[in-house]
């Protein structure tokens, strides 16, 4: 997986990110639930920016210093998440 | 109520801020859940920033271009929630 296989997501070797703007607050914390299973099942953790109904996320993983195919793949479910949530 | 009732806040008149670090990720995401009801209940929401287990919350009032009395009580709030999760 690439970056060109998520257009919600814009990065570069050192870090992906992306925005997801939700119906409502509540609804924003719900996909931040939703993510946080998914995150802590892959120990692999984004930061998460919460502004009321928008959520920006950003990943990479720090042990090797770059995004890595485990990025992508937590990418691709946050992608899933916010779909069914929005 | 003022900042100096808010020892773990700090900010200027125009911003409040804390950051707390929680025992683990999904303690942090339960302090995030627990938030998130009483800022619906007040319909008063802060800024918040996950980073692994560390949050960082920001409250203001936008529509009085400062920080209000709403800001201080949020904040109580919240240092209630993360004395009962830490």
């Amino acid at each position: 997986m690439t970056l060109a296989d998520l257009p919600a997501w814009s990065g570069d070797e050192t870090e992906i990110t992306r925005t997801a703007e939700l119906p409502g607050f509540m609804d924003a914390i719900a996909v931040v639930d939703r993510v946080a299973v998914v995150a802590e099942e892959m120990n692999h953790h984004p930061d998460i920016d919460i502004r009321w109904r928008t959520l920006t996320f950003r990943c990479t993983t720090h042990s090797a210093g770059k995004v890595t195919e485990r990025d992508y793949e937590l990418a691709r479910r946050i992608d899933e998440i916010v779909a069914n949530q929005s």
